[in-house]
């Protein structure tokens, strides 16, 4: 593999320039940032003996997140998936729906459809942004769908597709302008996942604000974590009190009596997860910036390479660099591999992109359009580490 | 109204002489108690940065409950609902099955079913235990459903009846000997809905640990609390090994890429809830002590009166009392009613059954039994004040 010895040694040498030496335990890919301010919020929480699904902190996360998004309402939800899976549900998703996602993505936009009791229809990826390619799109439904009373259906299977699901990936965000036009030309609605992409904007406006609703992800892989969490931004009024009631039961309000109007959820974020959640989000901007240093000096070790570059973000758009990503010049999965194992043999746990949803075994029957640019993305792109705390506190 | 007033006046002096004044603030149904130990081990778990959804404290707690069940597996979920929906999704519950559960019980177990795509099929309560009667369910199905190739199937419908949910009400256990019977004679696979019983057994074997899986909660109004929790037991190492596959989103080990290999779920507890539970836990036994004690002066409070008793565990049982309850001796939803206002206009937080399960609007055209004792228990029952701090470190 003599041929490879360059690419690798470039990998490298940026890793390590970027981040020091790895020293006696790896350097993660992403790992959360956990101080004082969390134990303070945490430890009350638990005095209050308020830990569960009602709480302060609950309503004050959420207040936060509204104000941070700009949306107009935020709901706090058990995790990334639960808030998909119940924003397409509140939406009108249902069994037997196709529902367009991309096959560039992690396997919980699919199975979110799958909950749903609705089939994912995997479409394909642009080569900048990384995130669903509109144009594609639309391509792909004006030779495979049409418009029936108003109702778009797969041409082919029959069945109706209802919704489109953008994801904004690694946090960079996609072109979402154009999807809502493309969306609004075949009637679909759009739920946002914006799961990797808090802290990201078109402008200024906040990624998952776009769509009918959005969904966020503060796993502890994320951006910044609640232990287990998400939420759901709209800024539809009726949409969001019809989220709010089924992601408690559908508990119709009653003094003492227990009532439910739907078949429904336990999807509500407990309060100590809120807690934490109150004091992450009080450092976010602090977390915000530190990764934009991490970007910057990665983006200016990788501006000499030869055989792969730094992805940046869109045009027009700030990401949160939620993920840093490198793409090879030329899809080669032997060199991914090469590299991957090189950079984790040395301390620094990078990661390839997700094995593209659409190949996975239990969505080998599901509906896709043709997919090159994902494929290619496949086997160029590698996550290296992006934690906050290699430039926290820098200017 | 001045022919209930007996039974009102019977009905608050001993929940005064029980509880004792109710003072400023409320007297809780059920309120969690967290105290040092809980702060030492939530803090620890903040400190190791290990929040989510990998972590020391998901181990621990989840070593801890198989023991104190003396269950082979448990596994640790983000909450009892969940629990049981998965827990129903691996014993291969299919979208258009039946499955019969008691109309009596709260609604996450005929949700649980729904979020398979399945259908509850709702069958009577006994007097003596307040769980599905195992008798009345023999003589249903022996009526309206016939075995065909080892499948029982509805007569009426023609679908598949695949699965039981006994639940131990209020923490009493209910017959779960004669139900397995039942259920062997028409194959019909056991899921146990003891989300109420964690600290419930049949002589000396858990509930929960019948069935081919058992369910447990730990949401911030049970006997113990992890802010949002639950957990499933089984004793079948392949089922365990299964559950926990599709708990974590059905993700394949390997280094670095992401093979998924089945539409699964974002289930598992985070570990910042895990070590809530693992201090909690380790004061299991404290608060069942507190909770018999509660219990008993109830009992002996409740026997000199007149128009209502006292609801004890079943015989040849140890009930973990979740919710004290009490039973008017004639079913009767005015005398209820105004028994639960007056209660509460004393700060005594007291509640009625829940609505039963086949008179709520999404399940009007749902497959039923005839529900006669359901119905009365339904005008009859009350719980009352249940916290284990009244008599907490007592003996």
């Amino acid at each position: 593999m003599t041929t490879s010895n360059p690419s690798k040694q470039e990998f490298l040498a940026v890793l390590k320039s970027v981040l020091g030496e790895s020293g006696s335990s790896p350097i993660a890919l992403h790992e959360p940032n956990i101080g004082q301010r969390e134990n303070e919020l945490v430890s009350k929480c638990l005095s209050s003996g308020w830990v569960s699904s009602v709480g302060e902190y609950i309503s004050e996360f959420e207040t936060g997140l509204a104000k941070f998004t700009n949306s107009k309402h935020a709901i706090a939800i058990v995790n990334g998936t639960a808030a998909l899976h119940l924003a397409l549900h509140a939406v009108g998703v249902k069994p037997g729906d196709e529902v367009l996602v991309p096959t560039l993505s992690f396997v919980a936009t699919a199975n979110s459809v799958s909950h749903c009791g609705a089939i994912p229809h995997f479409v394909d990826s642009d080569p900048e942004t990384l995130g669903l390619d509109p144009l594609a799109l639309r391509e792909h439904l004006s030779a495979n769908a049409s418009l029936r009373d108003g109702e778009l259906h797969n041409t082919t299977t029959g069945r109706r597709i209802s919704a489109v699901v953008p994801m904004h990936t690694f946090g960079h965000p996609m072109q979402i302008a154009a999807l809502i036009d493309v969306a609004k030309e075949y009637n679909l609605t759009v739920v946002e996942d914006a799961a990797e992409s808090i802290g990201s904007f078109v402008g200024k406006v906040h990624t998952g604000t776009f769509g009918k609703c959005g969904t966020l992800s503060f796993n502890g892989n994320k951006t910044f974590t609640t232990g287990g969490g998400g939420a759901i931004l709209t800024n539809d009024d009726e949409l969001a009190k019809r989220i709010r009631h089924l992601a408690t039961t559908a508990k119709v309000p009653h003094d003492y009596e227990y009532i439910h109007d739907a078949v429904a959820f336990n999807y509500r974020m407990p309060n100590i997860n809120a807690a934490l959640g109150c004091a992450q989000l009080s450092r976010l901007d602090d977390f915000l910036s530190a990764k934009r240093i991490l970007a910057k000096k990665y983006a200016e070790g990788f501006s000499s390479a030869r055989s792969m570059q730094f992805v940046t973000e869109p045009h027009g758009t700030t990401s949160n660099y939620w993920l840093n990503t490198i793409r090879l010049n030329k899809p080669d999965l032997a060199l991914r591999d090469e590299l991957l194992s090189a950079a984790r043999a040395d301390g620094y746990m990078c990661r390839p992109a997700w094995n593209l949803l659409h190949t996975l075994p239990m969505h080998e029957s599901s509906p896709r359009a043709k997919l090159p640019v994902a494929q290619n993305l496949w086997q160029s792109l590698i996550n290296i580490p992006s934690s906050a705390r290699h430039y926290l506190g820098q200017k």
